[in-house]
This record gives structure tokens, sequence and C-alpha cells, in this order.
């Protein structure tokens, strides 16, 4: 699906079918209809002249978006002159209007994003993961270790989580590991664990995919793909897992701003999957204090900008175990609806990033913790 | 007072002669003395020696190291040399090891902070301001205007956020302005009208402080001093107002990590003014849709590792007034003592900043929201 | 291929299979040999632990280490105990040494990175790519459209482009965009009109590959396969190209440092394929004006950490097409063996970037200026 | 020369003079021309509404727009409304234009900084320091220590580097350190120092000035003063320094933008002082292998957006003795005037950054490898 301007009229009652969507969240801007981006009369882009352009330089730009079929409105200040390119932004996004002599800036209106946007909804959506909703007036706490290892290890860890509150087990059979000599996780035997925990403990799983070629196999197992930071701009791969049915949590990468994480749901809601998650999980800054900046900013921009739910993870947000606690209680007042925490029954044997994991008990104060905050916000768990 | 060594016992009651300090925060290593940093017989460098560094290169920095007085002790591995010091820092601290040949790192076991340290406290430091005691149980909201502009406007403001709950007053009279065609704030006349503020509503006051030529001015009105982001690495002021016996703030410049902010604090604690308060205001990052990326795993970080109260400031972390309320409850969640607020009664007409200022009706809300959260963490208000 | 410690003598003319590797640099350190990074004695990492550790946990710690038939150690300052861990490197590596109790920080000793590393050859390698060697001490132009948009584009640009100087051919088929809005390139068609290009000029064709399940496509058409800055740390994909017979050209991620571009490259060459250019195509940071932050301390930095050859990409590191000049020739006097730089021949009409493609005549003016600062530095061209 | 508008004849012919320092810019906003960046016909900003803005809030902000004496065009789109406010910058820039209902952005027109653009002077400017020129056709070596140390050490020093083709001395007197147990500078004996090696050599002395009050003094010995990185945004300190009349090097902060660092020069130059350096020394980012990331970018940048002549620093850009060669050579490469550089007869002696000097045998080395490149992109020595 790649409805890029008029939105059927049931389009949104589509959207809704896996999903239940009762608006808990009064829209921010009072809107209640689902905006269309580009029609023929928008303002599409702003474009403003450097002062030594010549009157030849600013006919040819008019003339060049006229050819397109656009209209261009000049308005002539004494240096500058102001050029607004009216009509439906399909038409214009392509055409490297920078490039034209004469040009100082070029500014968009429009947002490039319009599936994902707030506007298009104007309500916050719901994803369900099994029978859990994320991104309604519950708060939902995702738990469970880095890497699956061993079928007890993730039943144990499985047990212990759920005991202590937690909705929906994590776990990685596939892992992304920054060094060809680590742990790459167990592949196929992995899914089949997180299987048979799921089994034994009714949560539904979350795990991640890392290459095209492995998703049949994943989907076969999981209720919930994660897409890890370091594919997030991996567009192959975001195609994918838009074609399947199943719920998609993106990471954010560490360099991508809050509008590339938002493109990169673009891609995936295009081809017709909306039921996705997103999740901050700490950007690469300056710090060394810290493994990465856990940047909640982008909890509260986010919930204003998209209808997707948010996600936290506190854990690679700062990568300190002994701080992971007080991250998580800060998303959840930040307003974010749900976090992924990383539990380990033994630590110092985890086989990746033992360093970051809580203890079952610590986790289980945790969720606690977490509850008392939720509900200070006025969220449920 | 420039203590780098030995601390006399009685030490710990004279910095508390202004604020009291009950230990409120149980110690995180389960220690209650104080921490002398450099010793005889301490271990205060590592250096590791280049596969390729010569019998002689090795002999020759160890040689040095002895003549300077410190012990060196060798540990041979195949393909590196791994050389101990041993001693009182201070001697090596200035010693440039990496410049000897053969030399491929030197890591410090010794943090080059030492009065600001958790250790050197083994509990968390009160910071009284006027009768406003920071870094206790109770949880302190500070606000005001971004610049005084008149003796109404910081009035009106002032009993406004009295009125919700703020405890201390905030108000820059000296204005740092990235334009020189800014407004550069009112100055003198802008401290007294502060000064009126505090007489009409009790509550002590909290304004900037640009240039140590301006100081003493400062000083006869002022309750705490703030030194601002741009300003963090300004070491001849951080030396004049560590001389002063008045509270400071200081904020956490836009590229400085946490352990450049704690070597900043150092330089006023050891002037001999103990009362600093650390303030997170935002770092610079990628994010342009943000004015800053607040900083919140900071907050649980400088907690840790300094015994000073931690303030936050979410109106520059995030600088768009619609998002301000949901980072100043995660501050609170993450643990932070104290927040900073701006509030103007007619933005549309502030001189500086009015895009990030809270309305008061918007202030008033927010704060019994952070009495909220502040309850659920444990914190009074 | 997985070798992590010895490797055979008759290796390193095992890899020289495909490239000649006269070495043209000498050694920085003196050193003609490969480094073995792991041995029964080298010393692996450097385990500080806290000043209140206790004797238990420190006792507890050596244990474990020697369980795993590591030596470990012990040098005790007065505050803190240093454990030097001594043993193959394999064994430890996947340690979660922070985790445990009394830890402070752990210090690998060796680097991550072992076959890109420049002491495993001792001299810099070649990488031929058709009949054009990179790395030895001709200085490499490559040079091309960003989009192949059609036959007589990218065959007109070529056939400039080869006059002007560049030796090898660039041009997207698949390109990775942003939005899904955007063009995405023109697949299989686009290579065969690259393939084209290639017959008429003689010039062979470096293009990117997004996804494994189009590697074995773009194999049959690419003389060189790039992996695009978001794909950096794609594992899959680099397992699979370093599976093949191509030479491969990284690009640096925006957010990668120096050490996760060369472990990226390690995931290629470990598969056995040697044939590996670093690209530095600008990083993220905080800077708006230009698209983004050419990082050329990265090429004095990675000639000196590794064996590979390093290309500049100056086109995606500023993004204005006025300054690509300048940093192309910062690019060649910072030591770089290539760069690649995009040139159309009506940027206007780009489907692509075309506010950063140098035009034809632009790009013959600036391999002059290339060929002059190339010889200014000692490098034919 | 690249004028971008008109400049009057004979203003060229003025500011070539080398210093004329005729105050030509009378008054802060009504000055005495080239580009009035701010007249009553300018298009100023542009502000584009939200799609849910009411009538009610456009007219609002047309109507106030208007009382403050400007004009408000206003553009329907169908979502949007685009309303372009024209009139003197001055009257404008105050107003918080974002805090206004209904607003989604605010985009200014007109750059922020107006004498040190390239436009205000329409050629470069030439600085002179003692009789040596910067930003005309010679390319121009500053070296010496990090700290002046002694009267031998920063004699000998200069000696050498004088010998080797440097044309400035540089020495810190006064040092910013990040400890505050570091060593500080020698103060006023240190210029006496710098003022002998003078003596000695011919070579004008650069030096730091770090506070206000330190000012009267440095300029006594100082021939240019020169403003640290963490003292960019020291606006009462450049306010100072603007007054005197001697040329100012003013160094970029570590988190600044280009932008930033126009703003700040423009500081000193409304004060009346023209004579300004811009420096490039590096920026952070979150590369760990190097002390900082040299912005060559910035290089051609500045060049084209002022008319101020550009320095590099490449030793605290990269930080380590062994690359700054490279990135030297790129920074004449990437077009700067002149690059400052650390040179220490005894580096493991040094009281400061003993890590990152040259030695003077290496300089020599340098200066020769930097006339080739300059001489290869057209700049004398």
């Amino acid at each position: 699906m790649q409805t890029t301007s008029l939105v059927p009229l049931d389009y949104k009652a589509d959207t809704g079918s896996t999903n239940s969507r009762v608006p808990l969240v009064p829209s921010r801007a009072g809107i209640g209809r689902a905006i269309t981006h580009s029609t023929t009369n928008s303002l599409a882009m702003i474009i403003v002249t450097r002062p030594d352009a010549t009157e030849e330089q600013i006919d040819y730009i008019a003339t060049r978006i006229r050819s397109w079929g656009l209209k261009a409105e000049i308005s002539r200040g004494e240096m500058r002159v102001v050029i607004g390119v009216i009509g439906p932004e399909d038409k214009i996004r392509e055409k490297p209007l920078g490039a034209f002599p004469g040009v100082e800036s070029v500014t968009p209106v429009l947002k490039p994003y319009k599936l994902v946007s707030y506007e298009f909804r104007g309500t916050h959506s719901h994803v369900q993961i099994g029978d859990v909703v994320i991104g309604g007036r519950e708060f939902v706490v995702m738990a469970g270790p880095c890497s699956v290892e061993s079928e007890s290890q993730v039943t144990t860890i499985a047990k212990e989580v759920r005991k202590a509150g937690a909705r929906i087990l994590r776990g990685g059979a596939f892992k992304p590991r920054t060094s060809p000599y680590s742990f790459q996780g167990l592949g196929k035997i992995g899914l089949q664990f997180l299987a048979e925990a799921r089994r034994e403990t009714g949560m539904p799983v979350i795990t991640e995919v890392m290459d095209t070629k492995d998703l049949d196999l994943v989907c076969e197992y999981a209720d919930c793909l994660q897409i890890g930071a370091r594919n997030m701009q991996n567009f192959s791969l975001l195609r994918e897992v838009g074609r399947t049915k199943l719920p998609v949590m993106l990471k954010r990468g560490m360099a991508a701003t809050i509008k590339d994480l938002l493109m990169s749901a673009e891609y995936i809601v295009s081809e017709g999957n909306f039921n996705v998650l997103l999740c901050e999980r700490g950007i690469r800054t300056f710090e060394t204090m810290t493994r990465n900046t856990l940047d909640l900013n982008a909890v509260p921009v986010l919930k204003a900008e998209t209808h997707l739910p948010v996600v936290v993870d506190p854990t690679h947000g700062i990568g300190l175990r002994e701080f992971i606690p007080s991250m998580a209680l800060a998303a959840v007042a930040a307003g974010a609806d749900s976090i992924m925490v990383e539990v380990h029954n033994a630590p110092e044997q985890a086989k990746s990033d033992g360093e970051q994991a809580l203890l079952p008990s610590d986790f289980e104060d945790l969720v606690g913790r977490v509850r008392s905050v939720a509900a200070a916000v006025g969220r449920a768990m």
C-alpha cells in the first residue's frame, strides 16, 4: 500500500482491524480528522533566493515549477525573493530545487512523513502483541534476557519477570554484535526456546530479525518483530517487515534524528503494516561515562508527532546496571507507553551484555516503583 | 582551602557549618568515610607499552618514574608491558607520560576530582539557599522569568510561582545572548527588581553572574549565583565564585561531559565554597526538533559520583513549551533534587525565550503533577 | 574463515592471491611480521576494583578467571587492586567481567580487530578493482552520478569523468533513501546501464548492494561492491559480501567510531575477503550548515591502524556543491588513497542529490587541482 | 574574489590597507554600509502556521506584526498559512513570534551576523599581526610551546620555529585547564618571557587572555590576543577585546556551530575591532581515538560566509603528535590562511600537552611539506 495522497474514507477502519483504538489521549490540537498531506492547493515548499540572484534566475525557477504543473507564488523583498510552491507534494519532492542557480534555501512546509504522523490518525494508536495492548492507558513492561542462551535460562528468567509483573518476553536469537568474534545468537534453536518459554508462561515474545533472509523463520516464532538500532535504515528489511502481519518494534539508530526514526517507520507503514512501536534506546554523544545517552526528549516529541506507541529501553539507554531503574522511572514519567528491560538470573555468566542486566530481584523492585510512578502520571499497570 | 590530599578529621564538620547534612540517601558503596585520594601507596596510573616498545624505552620510563619519587611496578605480557605507577598523584598528574617513546596508553586509576566526589563525603550534601534546603528529602522547584524586564513583571511572576508552589525565584539581570544585538539584560536595576520581588514574596533569588568584574555587584543582591552553560569552563570566574560565601549553581556546558562538569565544580570547591549545585540543562546533539537534548542519564550518574545536589532545567533542556512538563516530571523520577522552570505571564512579549516560557496557569498545573511524581519516588514537596 | 589466533606462515601469500601488495609504505613500527593477537602469555585485560571491593570479591574474581584457564596477576594499591588477566583472548572476550561485584573498570589491552589491523600485515594492502590498484603510490579518482537514471545519462557522464581523469565509475542502481516516497533506484536495469557504460569507457564499476537477497544480482555486474553508511552494521550483509570474491568499499556509518568501522571491516575480512576499502563520508554532528561533518582525522588514524586502503567521499562529507573541491583537496593532503565524487551533467534534473553533484566542467577543474596536491604529497596520478 | 553584492569601490581599497581600523561601523544598527541587513522593505521572517490555526489566531499575529510598524504578507495554502514579515529586522529580532498561538515555525530570512558576513565587505579581509599579514596570498605558520615555562624554554623554541619558517610565536601565560590542580600558567612573568623571545627573534606574539581583569596586562605584551575555545561565548570578554586595538584570534568552541562562531566574532567586531581571525580547532564528537574532531568543512564554509581570515589548529584538532602533520597539510589544501602548531624541544618535560607537541625537527620537516601543498593550491610562503 503506497497511499501518498488522498486516503479513502474507510482507510482508518481498515487499519483498525487488528488493534483497538479507543482514543484515550485527547488530540493535542483538538482535531479528530485525518489530514491529507498533499492536495492541489497545498503550499508545499518555500524557496528563498540569494541576494545576488538575477531576474533571469528567478524567472527560470518559476517557469520550471510551473512546467511541473505546480503554482509559484512570488513575494519580493528588497534583498531576497520568496517563492511559494503550491501543489501536490508528490510532484515536487524529487525535484532538486536547491540545485537551481540563485537559490539560497528550500524549506519544505509539509512533513515528509504522512501515514505515521499524528494528524493522519488524529488520535493515538494501540498496537496489540498477543493479548497485550500497547499505547492504551495501561503501562506495559517488557523484560527478558539480552540473548537466549538455553531453554532453562530463558524459561527461568521468563517465569521470574512474569511473576514480577512483565507482560511481554524479550530475548535475542539473532544478535547483532559489533565484533564477528562475539556470540552471535543461537538462531533457530533460540527461537524454539523462546516459544517454549511462551508456552510455559503465556507471555507473547518479541525478538529481533536482522536480515530479510531470516524473516520467514522469525515470523514463525515471534509475536512481535524487533528491528535493531543498527538496522533502522536497512530499508530492504523495513519494507519486508511492512509486508508481514506481525507488530514491529523499531529501535532508533544511534545517530538517527526523531525525523529519521519516523521516516523509517513510514517505510514499514507504507507497506500496509500499521502495527509499529517506536523505541528510544539511547543515542551516541560525546559522553563516555554512560554507554549511550537516553534521549527522553524524544518521548513527548514522538507522542505529539506520531500516533504510534512509544517504548523506552533504559537498559541500552544508559548501559550501567545500577542506573537503569532511575531511567526506567524517568521514561514512565516522560510519557512512554512501555519500557523494555534486560534481566538475567546470572549476569556474570551472560553471553552478552551481562554488565547491564538486572537481577530478577532488582527487576521486581523496579516494577513496584514503575507502578507507583505510572499511577502518579495517570497510567494503570 | 586547597586540600588535595589528607583531610583533617574535623573537616566535614567545618564544611557543614552552613548546611545541614543528615545523610538521607544510603551510601551506594556502604562507606561512610572520607576517602583520601592520594597517598604514598596508591596506584595512580597504568601505563601500557606498544608491541614494538624496546627494552631501553621501558627501562627509561621506569627510571623516570622512579626519579620523581614514585614506584613503578612492571608486569610483562608477551606483547605489551604494563607499568603500574604508585605514589602521590599530585606528583604524577602533570607528567606527560603519553609523550614517552614506546607508550601506547596511559590510564589514570584515580578520579581527577576529589572534593566533589561522593567518596569524599560518603553522604549527599545539602545546600541552603535562603531558608530553602536543596539535596534533602524535599523536592524543590525554582521558577521565574528568563529575563528580568521590569519591576512589575518580575514581581507579578514571582507572586504567581510562589502561590503555585515554587520555593526559589529565578530571573536574569545579566543575560548571555548569542547575538550582540539581542537584549542583554537590565544589569544592576534588574538585580534591584529581583530584590524587590524577594521582599514581596519572601523567596530567595538565584541570578546569573557572567563576569568577574560584576561579581561584587551580583553578590549584593543574589541568594544564589548561577554560572551559565557558556561559562562552565570560565575558570577565572569559577575561582572567584569559589571565594564568595554564596551558594553557586553551575550549569553544564553544551558539550561538557559529566566529568568536565565535576572538574569545573572542583574549581569552585577547591577555593573553599562547598555550596555548589550542579544543573543539567541539555547538551547539544544532532537533533534539530528540540533546542537541546536533556541528558537525564546525568542525574543518576551525578548522584552516584558526587555528594553535590543535582538540579534539572527542563526549559532549556527541550526548549519547547508544550514538552517541558513531561521533561520536568521525568527529571523528578530520575532522582533530581530540584528543577528550574521558566515562567512568564505574557510570553509573547518576553524579551528573551518567550517560546519556552510556561504560563503561570500551566506552571501551577505542572507543580501539582510534580508533587505526585515526587511522592511516588519518596520525595516530599 | 575465522582465524582468531595463530596465522599460518603462508597465510599472507594466500590473501595475496587476488591483489598485488608490494610494500610501498615502510612500516610505522619497524615491524615486518604478522602479529598474533592472542597467545598463551598475552596480557589481555586489566581489571581495576572499586575502593570498597572486599577481599572476598577480589578472590572470587581471581578464582573465576583461573577457572577459565587464564592467569590472574594481582597488584595491590592502597585503594584499588589491579588484576591483569593473561591468556588467550578468545577465552576472555565473552566474559562479562564488568558484571562481577567489586569491579570498577575493565580495560582490554588487545585491540578487538585483528585481521584488519596494520600489525597483522605490517604493510599497507593494495586492492585491485578491474585494472585499477588502490592503496599504492597512485592516487585514484572515482566519479559518476549519484543514481543511474538512464543509459544515456550514465554513459554520457562516464565518458566525461573518464576524459577528466577518473579511473573508476560510480553509480547507484539500488538507492538507500530516507523516505519511502523518494526514487529508489532502477535496480537490475540500472546495473545493466552501468555495464554498458563500462563497456563504452573501459572503467570498472562500483555500485551499492543493500540487501543479501540482491547480492548475487549485483555481483553479476559490479567490479566493486559498495556497502552504504546505513548498512555499515548490517552484519548479515557484511558476512555475505565477505564470502564473495569482489572488492568491497565499506562506508563509515554516521555515528560510527573509527573502531566500529574497523570492526565492521573485520566481519568482511574474517570471511576470507581481504579486498576491502574503507570510506570516510562524513559523520553526523550538531552542525547544520553542512550536510555532514567530513572527519578527515580518520584518514591518518586509519592509515596507522589498518593495512586497508582509505577512500574519502567529499560529496556526502560536506554535501554542498561549492565546497566539495576544497574537501577533496584536503582529503588528498590528509593522505587518502582515493576520493569518490558525484558528477552529473544536469544536476537540476537529477533524481537524487542534485544539490551536491559537480558539473563535468567543475569536475575536470577539480581533477587538475587534485593532481597538483597529490604531487605535492608524493602521490602520482 | 567572489563579490556577491555591491560594495563601493573605495571601500575595498580602505580595508585593503591591512589594518585600517577607522571605525567603519559607527553604530551597531545604523551602519555605514555595504549591505544594510535591515531596511524598510526587506523580508525578514517567514512564519508558517499550524494546520489547526484559527482565523482569529492568524489575524492576531498579523495585527501584532503591524502594531510593531512592520508589514505582514499573508499567503494561504490549504493547510497552512505563510506570513512574510517585512521591515527592519531590528524591530523584529526580539519578538517571540514562536510564542504566538497557532504558529508552527518561524524562519529568519536574514543572517543573524552582519559585520562579519562576507557580503558586508564583498572581499576577504587582511589582518596584520606585527609585520605579518594573514588573509592575503601568503600562507602563515604560527608555532611555539603550549605553555610558557621558562625564558630559556620559550626563547629556544622560538628560535627553532623561526628558523624552520614560522612567522608568529604562540605561547600561553594564562592557561585554561580542566583541572584546578593542573599547571595554570606563569601569568605576568610568562608574558615577559614571551616579550623577551619576541625581542630575540623579531616574531610577533600571540597569547591567550582568559578574563577581563587580565586584559590590560596581556595587552601590554601581546601582538595578538587569543580567545580560547572555552571562552568563545564569554560575551563580556568578547566585548572587552572588541574595545582594544589588538588583533584577536577567536577559537571555535567544542560544541559551537559555525554560526555560533560567527556570532561571537560579531560581538568583537560590533565594538569596533575588525581585526579578528577565526580558528577551527576541533569539535567534540563521539570519537574516542582522537582528542577532538578537526572540522575542516568549516574552512571553505567560513571562507564563503565571512570576510575574516581562517586559521586551523591541527594540534588540538587531532591531539596526537604523529597525526598532526597530515591534518596541517589538509588544512592548507582546504583553504585555510594560516595554521597554528605546538612545538616543544622536550615534550616529555612539558608542563602541558606534551603528548601533542612536535619536536623542532618534525616541525621543520612539516613546514617544508606545508610549503609544497601551499604552492599546489596557489599560496605563497
